[in-house]
């Protein structure tokens, strides 16, 4: 990677003072910076996020997933259009590792979400691309600490459904709302185990016409089944409500749950905890993935992995012995030149 | 720690022997060495795995677990008894990093099984201990492969269901049992998050007398919540069933299922792939131990670490910036010592 400066970059303090003043602008090109992989716009997208971290933090960070064609889109664009008439400022981002791939976000397609697009109060950025689950997640994350520091006051963060990405959005949200469909069975087969334990909202969407029925025994259904679970460390039960997003039925009750959780999780003192360990596990997060990066990015390591892999699925070496052996390699290799060093 | 070596420690090849012919005296000798933290020990130890290792493999693996008062060790000893009668030799296990803080696994108390303890077709081995949870995992995964070698063909591995051990069995066992009481609710609270859905089976332990009514109701609640949630990638569908472990109620069923599931996943190839998996992953997780323990086991980083954390909760550093300061640091050194010693 050439360390090119591209010509049409502000100064650090001009991205700092745009996106505190709110400027629509500035925050894109300042969200560009931070989704670049230049090496000089590294650097200079750490000082903008170091200059703006004071100023974030103050708005309600709120994970949304859901298979394809739970409508979520609709959900959000109804849910949006709803929080901007309540009087607030609305982010909406996106963590999609398989964008790149061209298997879309659907935050790329602005169009579907037509109306709130145009809207002043509201923000949309679609996912940045990136090689690594952990590295989209970073850029999503400081995209999502620009759009406080720049007054939006609710962030929406949508998450595909299919992957590793909802645990990501979970880590970076205060509260996690998970679109389904009535008549589930079949349907639930996409989303993945762990997901329905992480919901503190169980939206069934869709719930209009034909459908009110099942939706309501649909309802019922996940509420026991919730029910049953243990109860999450906020000391908040998960809720299940039926919507119709298309019809907007059902919005303003889901924007009622999240304030009624925001409400409790302030006094109990959950909401500052779980933010503060969420903060610092990002930090740890990103020391682990750099860790394994400096391990298991050398050539060496890689092919004497697969051939360790092999002995261990023929019973030929224990995994522990395996693992033993290339670690001592690993560490050999360093401590010896830190002796020859000494010497 | 001292390179001390025992002076009662027989030959590599005589432990191998022993645990081979049954031997029960050396099989207990052999896990004594696998859980010495000596250095000699540990030599001794990952020979004496080698040497075993194309022997083992040939048991069902089961990992039981529930929150204490549940009846866990009733339930063992009935279940092994049943096991012994059909037939099978019965290896008893159990993970729970507490019990060095002499929280006391329920197997240290052996007497709590004593029928069972006295057969000769039953082995019971209280829990390793250790410091951390990784480390008492390695010695259950390596004591389970030595019961196989000396001819166990059940091998049963509890955990106490009140912490991270679970998902430590979860990884290192073919079939997953929860147990617990009807008049669910409150006692679930016991249970951590994302346990539930591990269960293969969960029994509702107690169904007698009195309890059968609300046991028969709990059953029903469990079958359908658990219905309501992804289906598991070894295509079985969790069954939950009723039993009286003091009764010896219900204790065939709970076999006839795990018999029924290890059909249906010997025949799609799950079973086998599971188990490669496993095995694969135990050796990557001792491995990012191993990584960890090299960075985070320096004096200068514990404290660095700790300044970053202040930084990051007061909101003067970001936690990607954070990482980025502390991972370049470490690779600094590790680089510039590379360097000198090229020159």
């Amino acid at each position: 990677m050439k360390n090119y400066k591209p010509k049409n970059r502000l100064t650090t303090q001009a991205y700092i003072d745009g996106v505190l003043s709110g400027d629509r602008v500035i925050l894109s090109r300042a969200i560009t910076v931070i989704e670049s992989n230049l090496e000089s716009d590294k650097i200079l997208a750490k000082e903008i996020v170091q200059g703006i971290l004071p100023h974030s933090g103050k708005s309600i960070r709120i994970g949304i997933t859901g298979v394809p064609g739970v409508g979520k889109s609709t959900f959000i664009e109804a849910f949006g259009l709803h929080l901007v008439k309540k009087g607030h400022k609305v982010a909406i981002l996106s963590i999609d590792p398989s964008s790149q791939r061209s298997k879309g976000s659907i935050l790329g397609d602005k169009t579907r979400m037509e109306e709130l697009a145009n809207l002043q109060e509201a923000y949309i950025r679609p996912s940045a691309s990136g090689d690594t689950l952990g590295g989209v997640a970073n850029k999503t994350g400081e995209t999502m600490l620009l759009c406080e520091a720049a007054g939006y006051d609710v962030v929406l963060i949508e998450t595909v459904g299919v992957g590793q990405s909802e645990t990501a959005v979970h880590g970076m949200t205060d509260f996690f709302l998970l679109l389904m469909l009535s008549g589930a069975g079949d349907e639930l087969q996409g989303i993945k185990k762990g997901i329905m334990e992480m919901a503190d909202l169980v939206v069934i969407n869709k719930a209009d016409g034909d459908n009110i029925t099942m939706s309501k025994i649909a309802q019922r259904q996940y509420q026991n089944a919730l029910h049953i679970f243990p109860l999450s460390e906020s000391g908040w039960s998960p809720v299940v409500t039926t919507a119709s997003a298309i019809k907007s039925i059902g919005i303003s009750n889901v924007w009622k749950q999240i304030l009624k959780y925001k409400t409790l999780v302030d006094k109990n003192g959950y909401f500052l905890k779980n933010r503060n360990h969420q903060q610092i596990k990002w930090m740890y997060n990103n020391i682990n993935e750099e860790l394994k990066q400096l391990f298991y990015g050398s050539k060496n390591i890689k092919s004497e992995l697969s051939t360790l892999e092999k002995g261990i699925v023929a019973s030929k070496i224990s995994p522990v012995k395996a693992a033993q052996q290339i670690i001592d390699k690993f560490k050999n290799s360093f401590e010896n030149k830190n002796y020859s060093n000494e010497v």
